[in-house]
């Protein structure tokens, strides 16, 4: 092992980037290489409507919501956001490979906080009609549904048979929690997936969204040891110290963010680099990729 | 929602059982149903010469070694632990969404610790013969190898074209890590996956073995800031006590674990159970499920 450490382990990252001459035949870049040859037409800034910043003692996590898959929900969340309904609220749930929720504790319903202007019930998003819907589609399948690919910067799926689209559970998506029936959901108790994917959730529970920045704040948890992940004690839940839409708050305070489109020959090239890794630690390049396995790429916006 | 909160919410869980009364036609039965259900046949207890104790500040993570797939590097990993290679030792990376590792954080071969009898270079053990290994296959395929399934309770697959088999990068599997070269791994270094399961790494990489008890104490850690997840400075990485053969631990100190067959017609039922969820709360059963979502139960052992 003679490679100084640091190098010889980032040779293990799922992230490395190799030098290397140019000889022909030229290799195809690698991700790093795609991304530093990327323009500003690549990127796309989040709509500030549609970002949430969830405020904790460790910082900030953001999160893009999705209003082409759960306008209801996202709009119920906007209300609840601006009437400031989780701050002081706290995450409750931390269940290892699955799941970090947040919402009211309460048990009862008469101690429960007053959901204000917000709905109680919404009626369910699980799908969406197909029609109209950009969609790019990834050039692997799997095996959870007809088609796999990206919406609105988002890991969707699609079934041509019925029409319909939907967000797929992968690492860092943004859910809205609820009882047996379908409609039971409204947005005031979110979760979001810290493990590998449960995509058997697909179609079962509305997806209002995906945290962008921030998600080691709360994958780094320490796991609930109730059952299901929850904290058995209050003191262990951790505090929220608010929610609320980027569009609320001063532009000095707001996280400058951009997002990789998944809509360009560029990303594409990317999904290509990662399908078949072509650095010289890898022996055998898989020829194929996951829906959660491609990176979406943030970055903070580049000073103008 | 008028649901009492802990019931409501443990309908998002994975592992969700729900009570219904006995009326025709029978459902299937759930995974707390057929675990419940389960003889000491079902179980096995791992053999305590690949069994590993890595002691923490927080506490104790088990691994099982997998000889099948990786005898050299199991064998050294033997010889390492019984000579208390990794004692006073530390991790090092935590990189979310992917890994855990630890060694010796040295960048210099000079100060690194001496290996004592281990070897320092061992052949590359990324994928092995098929015949003659036991493999439980999986209903259902997957983009990342033509077959998937089961060998000696590890998530594995195996390509009739070229008679191989290989362990796969699911949550909790343990790897060693490596250089450029194939054969540059000695086990000295090991990371453990902690998120989507990077199935790239799959015939890469050399697999060692799967955390069966403790992962948390691995995947709540703090992430590292530094590239590729590895702590900046040397007092946030996290010391690691001992890593100890269980076979060399009293045995009053053992800890009792069993883990499910993977096997038997009741690990089939629960692959079903899970590929298509049946409970109230499920609205759409997936009729599918990825290698890497199969649960595999350990329980302490019942007092005989």
């Amino acid at each position: 092992m003679s490679l100084p450490r640091p190098l010889a382990l980032a040779l293990l990252s799922a992230c490395a980037a190799v030098a290397f001459a140019a000889e022909p035949p030229p290799r195809p870049r690698t991700m790093q290489e795609i991304l530093d040859a990327s323009t500003p037409a690549h990127w796309r800034t989040p709509d500030p409507e549609n970002t949430l910043y969830l405020e904790l003692d460790a910082g900030r996590v953001v999160i893009e919501l999705a209003p082409d898959f759960a306008p209801a929900h996202v709009a119920n969340i906007r209300a609840l956001a601006k009437a400031g309904y989780w701050n002081g609220l706290s995450i409750n749930r931390v269940q290892d490979n699955f799941v970090v929720q947040w919402g009211d504790p309460a048990e009862e319903a008469v101690t429960r906080k007053p959901l204000g202007a917000a709905q109680a019930k919404l009626p369910a998003e699980f799908t969406r009609g197909s029609e109209g819907l950009p969609f790019h589609r990834l050039p692997d399948a799997d095996g959870w549904a007809p088609e796999v690919g990206f919406s609105h910067g988002f890991p969707a799926a699609r079934d041509p048979a019925t029409k319909t689209a939907w967000l797929a559970h992968c690492y860092g998506m943004v859910g809205a929690g609820r009882d047996v029936a379908a409609d039971s959901s409204n947005g005031s108790e979110l979760y979001v997936v810290i493990g590998q994917s449960p995509r058997q959730l697909d179609r079962n529970i509305t997806v209002v969204g995906r945290v962008i920045h921030g998600i080691e704040r709360l994958s780094a948890l320490p796991r609930g040891t109730g059952p299901l992940g929850f904290y058995e004690k209050p003191e262990q839940r951790v505090p929220i110290r608010a929610i609320r839409l980027a569009s609320e708050v001063p532009e000095a305070e707001r996280s400058r963010l951009e997002l990789l489109r998944t809509d360009t020959p560029l990303f594409d090239e990317l999904v290509e680099a990662r399908r078949n890794r072509r650095d010289d630690w890898y022996k055998v390049p898989a020829g194929h990729i996951d829906l959660c396995n491609v990176p979406l790429p943030a970055r903070e916006a580049p000073a103008r």
